[in-house]
C-alpha cells in the first residue's frame, strides 16, 4: 500500500465504470476521514487499452466492472493470487464460477465483495452475508430486474403491448439495445443463483435456475387481472422445500396487500424470510450507473476500513426546528353561514394555502376538515392561534402533519 | 482469544439477553464454519449477580443488553480500554453518550457495533455505516417505533380509542407495562438521534430532537382522514436543510402511494434518500427478543470474521422444480351453454380447485378468467393440456402464476 494512499485499479469503463471513476475522487475527502487512507485511481483497463500486469502491480484493490466471463474470471483469479482484494458487480461470472472465486478468496485471505451484482445499491448481499449470518433463512424472493419491472408497470398503467412498453423502456435508458437477457428472465436467474448460494450455503449454478420471461404477457391479461385485484411482477424465488431447494424466476400476479405489489418502475425489492425474524424487505433502484457505482464504492470503503467504525464528526451542523410541512386541520364550528370564509380568510392572511376541504355535519356535529399545502410550521401555528380565537369555534382546532407524496 | 474458541461475555438477561443466550449455542456450528472460531458464552452478568471484572477477563467480546445509562456506560468504556470489541443495542446510551463511546472505540482500535439499537434486525445502521459510506445523504426518515405503529394500525382498523389500542398492544406484548417512552415519542427520538449522527457525520444529542407522541390522537381524526385518503404514522425524520439539520419525531398522515403507508402492525421501516441513489427503503420487525437478538448475533459474527467472506458450501441441496403455486387461467371459449362446466370438470379431475371466476363477453369475445388455489405445477400443467384439447376453445389457454397473500 502506498504511503497514506489506497490505490484502486479499475477494470472496465462502461456506464458503471465511468460513474465509479467519477465518484471515487468526488468522495476522496470523506473516505480519507473515515478510513485514514486517501483513495486514488491507479488506472483504468479496458478491453482495448492498458496492461493488466502493470495495473495489478500498482493497485491495492481491483474493481472489476468489465462484465462477462472472459477475461474477467482470469483477471480476478490472478488479482487474488497476488493478494489483492476484489470488488465486482459481475453477476454472470459469479453465477457461473462463484465457487471457484470464493474458494480462491478464502485460500488467499482476501476480500471478494459483490454488492453491485444484485439489486444495485439495495444491500441484499451485505444483509445475507453479515446481518443475517446468525439466522436460518427459509426464503428469499423479490423483484431483481428493473427493466422488466419498468415494462410491466408501463403495460399496467397505459395498456401498452409488451413491444411498445419495451420501446419506452429503451427510450428512458431502462432497457439495453439488446434486451433479451433482461426480458427472458436470464438476468434475474443469475441474481437468484447468487442469492440462493448465500442464503442456503449450497452451490447454485445459473443452469439450475428455472426461468421464464415476460415477452408473452398480453395487455388483456393485465386488464382482466385488474378486475380480480391483481398486479403482475417478474418474481425471483429461492426457497427451502423440505431438504431441497427451489430457485426460479417467473411472472406472477400479486394481491394489492403484498409488500412487493407497490414496487413500481425500475425499482428492485427483495424480501428475506426467516422464522426467527419473520421478514426483512429492502427496496430501491436496482440498476443505473451512479446507483451501482455507489454500491461498488461502499464495498471499496468496507474493504479499506475496520468494519463498523464510526467516523469522527465532521462539523457541527446547526439543528433547525422550524421546518416546512403540510397539515391536516380539524375545526369544530358553529353551523352558520360564513364559517368556511372566516377560517379561509385567517389561513390566507398567514399565506397558508388550502389543498382540500371536507365540510361535515350539521348543528353540534358541524366540522371543517382540510389539508393545507406545505408551509413553514411557525406560520401555520400562527394561523392556528388566530383560528382558535374565532367565535365560531366550538372546540380548540386540531392539527396533524401530512407527508407529501414525494415518491410517486 | 482462547484456543479455537471465541468467548462472548453477556451483560443483561432480560428479554433480548435471554433470547441471545439461547441463539448463540443454537448457531455455534454454522458460526464456526463461517469464522473458523467456535463462539461460547463466557458468562452472564445481571444487575444483581456476577462480577464484571471476572467476566471481562474471560471474554473476547462484550455484548451489552443491560440497558439504561448507568452502569452500562462505565462497563462499555472499561471493556474497550481492555481491548474488547463491543456489541450493544442500547439506544438511550448511544443517544446521550455516543460521541464519547465512538471516540473511545477509535482510540482503542476496537469495534463498537449497535445494529440492534435501531429498528431491530432491519439493517439500517450497517447500511448507513457501510453500504452508503460513499453516498451523500439528504434525508433519513421512517417508522422506528413498533409499539406506536401497532397502536395506530389498531385505531385505524377498529376505530378504537388510543387507550383501548394501547391495552391491546400490551396484551400482545407490543407495549410495556409503562409505555410512556414509546407513546410520547422519546424512544423514536433516541433512535433518530443515532441515525442522524451516522447519516450526517454531525454530533446529535437526544435533547436536540424535537418529538411529539400519539397520546392525543382521536379516533375521529383517523376517520375523517380516511375520507381524504390519508393514513397516520409516527414518523421520525432527519434531513439536511441548507447547511443545517432537522431531526424530529411526530405523527404524520401519509397518502396511500407513500412507501411507508403500507407498513402496518409492529413493523418498522426506514427510507434513506440520496441524490445519487434516489432512495433505499428497508422494513421488518423493529423489536422483539428473537429479532433484536438476531441483529446482535449478526454484529457478533461480523466482529469475528474478515468482512464479506463467503463461507464454503455446507452440503449440496437438491434443486427441485415442481413446486406448488396458485394460477391465473385465461381461456377464450365459444359462447355456448356448458362451457364453464366443461373447463371446471377438467380442473376437478386434476384436483385443481377454483378460487374465483370472471366470465366475460359474448360471441367472439367470450372468455373465462379464473384464479385457482395453490396446486403442484405438474398437476396444473396436466389440466392445461386437457383444456387445450377441448373443442370449445378458440385459442390456446394462457396461465400466469399468482402469489398468495402470505404477508397479511
Amino acid at each position: 500500500m502506498s504511503e497514506g494512499g489506497f490505490r484502486v485499479g479499475l477494470l472496465g469503463n462502461g456506464t458503471v465504470g465511468a460513474a465509479f471513476a467519477a465518484l471515487l475522487p468526488a468522495h476522496a475527502d470523506r473516505i480519507q476521514r473515515i478510513t485514514g487512507l486517501r483513495p486514488e485511481l491507479a488506472g483504468i483497463l479496458t478491453r482495448s487499452t492498458g496492461s493488466f500486469e502493470q495495473l495489478l502491480e500498482h493497485s491495492d484493490l481491483i474493481v472489476e466492472l468489465i462484465g462477462g466471463i472472459d477475461p474477467a474470471r482470469d483477471y480476478l483469479l490472478r488479482s487474488m493470487r497476488a493478494g489483492r482484494h476484489i470488488v465486482t458487480a459481475n453477476k454472470q461470472l459469479l453465477s457461473h464460477h462463484g465457487e471457484e472465486l470464493w474458494e480462491e478468496a478464502r485460500l488467499q485471505g482476501v476480500q471478494l465483495r459483490f454488492e453491485g451484482a444484485v439489486a444495485g445499491v439495495v444491500p441484499v448481499i451485505r444483509v445475507l452475508q453479515e446481518s443475517l449470518a446468525g439466522a436460518t433463512i427459509d426464503r428469499v424472493h423479490g423483484i431483481v430486474n428493473g427493466t422488466t419491472n419498468f415494462i410491466l408497470t408501463e403495460m399496467a398503467r397505459t395498456g401498452a403491448t409488451f413491444n411498445a412498453a419495451l420501446a419506452e423502456a429503451q427510450r428512458f435508458g431502462y432497457a439495453e439495445a439488446d434486451p433479451s437477457e433482461d426480458v427472458d428472465g436470464r438476468d434475474a436467474a443469475a441474481k437468484m443463483a447468487i442469492l440462493a448460494r448465500l442464503a442456503f450455503d449450497t452451490p447454485v449454478h445459473i443452469d439450475q435456475v428455472r426461468y421464464e420471461g415476460i415477452e408473452h404477457i398480453q395487455p388483456d391479461d393485465l386488464e382482466y387481472a385488474r378486475e380480480l385485484g391483481l398486479g403482475l411482477k417478474l418474481i425471483g424465488t429461492a426457497e427451502r422445500i423440505g431438504e431441497a431447494l427451489s430457485v426460479r424466476v417467473h411472472p406472477a400476479f400479486l394481491y394489492p396487500g403484498h409488500p412487493l405489489a407497490s414496487v413500481g418502475g425500475p425499482f428492485n425489492a427483495v424480501t428475506v424470510e426467516s422464522e426467527a425474524i419473520t421478514e426483512i424487505t429492502m427496496s430501491g433502484p436496482g440498476a443505473g450507473g451512479p446507483q451501482t457505482a455507489t454500491a461498488v464504492l461502499g464495498d471499496v470503503i468496507s474493504a479499506m476500513i475496520p468494519p463498523a467504525s464510526t467516523p469522527p464528526t465532521m462539523k457541527v451542523l446547526e439543528i433547525v426546528h422550524d421546518v416546512v410541512s403540510a397539515f391536516y386541520l380539524h375545526v369544530e364550528v358553529a353551523d352558520e353561514p360564513g364559517v368556511l370564509a372566516q377560517v379561509a380568510q385567517v389561513l390566507a392572511q398567514q399565506e397558508v394555502s388550502v389543498k382540500s376541504v371536507v365540510q361535515k355535519g350539521l348543528g353540534d356535529q358541524a366540522r371543517l376538515v382540510m389539508v393545507v399545502h406545505p408551509v413553514l410550521e411557525s406560520r401555520f401555528t400562527a394561523a392556528m392561534e388566530l383560528i382558535a380565537g374565532l367565535e365560531i369555534l366550538r372546540a380548540p382546532p386540531r392539527a396533524i402533519r401530512v407527508l407529501e407524496e414525494e415518491f410517486g
